[in-house]
């Protein structure tokens, strides 16, 4: 035996793509927006994180264009080293400034904001508390968090958590962890009552905004903006890959803790910086969310809508609210595979979603929406969720 | 006591600040491969993984513009899901074939690539054996990797390599990860005499050839290559973020061990896929790599120039050999320093490289070379290493 046999042995997917109902790794052909190209058709995307549609807005598109022009199309080196551009720098500046923070570092990912983020923030025996949805960049920044001690609270339980609260050494300090706006189930963070359980128990609060940025709050700061708590929690972070129109990511809060980070993260030192065009697309995409609050406006009246269509459908929507996710909860893997399939051949892209990604009771198709879908794509998608969701028996 | 308490205790990169000799995070406001704007100066820049100057090319910042405006800023989402483009997949199969593999997937970071690579590959038990030199995201891969029992041996020494394969388990599965070429020694390797070992103890082989692909071989496929072995090494993996111009990594090996990474890796999964521009970016370095050997050709001239220059002047340059890293050795963290501030005042900005990120008596600055440094430009830096290594007593 040698360290590639469970390569050789693992077949599912390949069985998967025989039985016709492979959904992962489609390529696209062309994209733009709300409408892609896939194996020679035009599809509706309501599998997309870029809800403001600023991947195709022209003026994030020169931002990017003008950046690779002026410095080239990548830094070769990491920000610690021959990598930072001034364009960083005003880009952790902006984000300073947008999330009402003192300080903001930039990662190349999202990922490796939380990986770099949360492993260098929680040491050795100290508590990191996650919520069992969390997102895998959060665990994975708590596996490389070495020595720490890792607890698991029931998804936005808030009996769990005291549970979990209650049984900690009193002294030894905690950081709890938490999506902001939880990717799959589309729900919020219940940090009002998550807020005096910390205090009670001497933890500190950090926030994975990725899904909350541009589309929650006033400003579009995320679900800490939303909920009215931003004051109390210590540390928040989010990508670029979302409403930013980019790649990359970001941890904001005090000063001291992120000059912390910045000394400490692997991911952060031993990783080439965001180019110069991911870095320009974000601070264009910021400076549009500032200016222009009639996409998130647009996104809201649209998310709202679909959310009531699809549960006057007859749908299970779980506890999504307020936000551009909506799954539709079908709690089969086999099923979930069929329906992304039929919706995928009627002109849809989805995202399934089965287990191990999440419990087989709790497979669903993700749905997410973008303040650039037409009122024509939209009722498209729910006259094809209709029709499929009748035919497999899903809904009445 | 708080989980921000050890942020508080953090004084050393302000101490170094206000002392006037902090080497990092030092922005660049414009960057024209070998010449670059910091602080108002035009500095020469000899801190660079741009070892081809790609980064500047016309042709492949046409490549980044066109792909952007195709396909938008972000392609929002992960490989997995909605997240592939058919440009991603005509990258990987132009790398399958570049490298002369016989399939490839590409991951947002190189960072991530050996996150997810070596994660994936090496399960509960099984055995990783690393040399102590390598990256630190070979290291953030070997931690990731659950249970997995992880040895390492002395950075290039066969007989610590074998003393470590001779005390494992001899049916557990192994796996030996090297650098192919070692980024902040410059040295090659020692593949040749691995090789035996790992088939006498039964371990598989992982090379990341970051510092090789577009730098060694006749083809530009590393060190595996330069050196004759490539069909004895199973896995290899790069970035985008040297020679290729760009951001990004691959792994690449026999297609059931990609399908298998491509199905179970974290940072692939769970992170939004490379930017067209990203992608686009590499897709024509590769291209200009195989058609125009003279890039390649001109590095190794300049690189051989500056090592027998560096060598003749009195610097300890280790064992650098055949790549464009070459170490000049201060071995004291203070001294270093200060060679960087000298060598940064007189207009040449190099890396200084100190502990913990080496050994205290290994601090050196590293120096690494462009094929579009001009000779003038060389001359240049000879001159000036020439007369702050006598001012400091590093050179006589």
């Amino acid at each position: 035996m040698d360290i590639f046999e469970k390569c050789r042995r693992f077949t599912r997917a390949k069985e998967a793509i025989e039985a016709g109902i492979y959904p992962y790794f489609r390529p696209l052909s062309g994209n733009d927006g709300p409408r892609v190209f896939m194996e020679g058709r035009e599809i509706i995307m309501i599998g997309s994180n870029n809800y403001l549609g600023l991947t195709h807005d022209p003026r994030v598109i020169e931002a990017a264009i003008a950046a690779t022009k002026q410095y080239g199309t990548s830094c070769s080196g990491s920000r610690f080293l021959n990598g930072t551009l001034d364009l960083h720098h005003q880009l952790e500046n902006k984000i300073a400034q947008f999330m009402n923070r003192e300080a903001a570092l930039i990662f190349s990912t999202g990922y490796m904001a939380n990986l770099g983020g949360i492993a260098t923030l929680v040491g050795k025996d100290e508590y990191i508390i996650l919520d069992k949805s969390d997102h895998a960049s959060i665990y994975a920044g708590t596996r490389a968090a070495i020595g720490a001690q890792i607890k698991r609270f029931v998804h936005n339980d808030m009996e769990s958590l005291e549970r979990v609260l209650s049984q900690l050494e009193p002294e030894t300090p905690k950081l709890i962890v938490c999506d902001g706006v939880f990717s799959m189930e589309g729900d919020i963070v219940r940090l009002a009552e998550i807020l005096p359980l910390a205090q009670k128990y001497n933890a500190q609060i950090y926030i994975d905004e990725a899904h909350g940025v541009g589309v929650l709050g006033e400003h579009g700061r995320g679900a800490c903006e939303y909920l009215g708590l931003e004051e109390h929690v210590e540390i928040v972070m989010s990508t670029f890959s979302k409403s930013l129109a980019s790649i990359g990511g970001f941890v904001a809060g005090p000063q001291y803790v992120i000059d912390y980070i910045k000394h400490h993260a692997s991911p952060l030192i031993f990783s080439a910086s965001p180019t110069p065009a991911a870095t320009a697309a974000v601070l264009k995409s910021i400076e549009i969310i500032e200016t222009e609050p009639e996409h998130m406006q647009r996104l809201h009246h649209i998310s709202d809508k679909m959310r009531y269509e699809f549960k006057r459908l007859g749908f299970d929507i779980g506890h999504s609210k307020d936000t551009p996710i909506i799954p539709l909860y079908i709690r089969n893997d086999d099923l979930t595979f069929l329906f992304w399939k039929r919706l995928f051949e009627e002109g849809v892209y989805s995202n399934a979603v089965i287990s191990p990604a999440v419990a087989p009771d709790q497979a669903l198709i993700r749905t997410s929406f973008m303040s650039t879908h037409t009122d024509e794509d939209l009722d498209k998608v729910l006259e094809i969720a209709a029709k499929v969701g009748k035919e497999l028996g899903i809904i009445q």
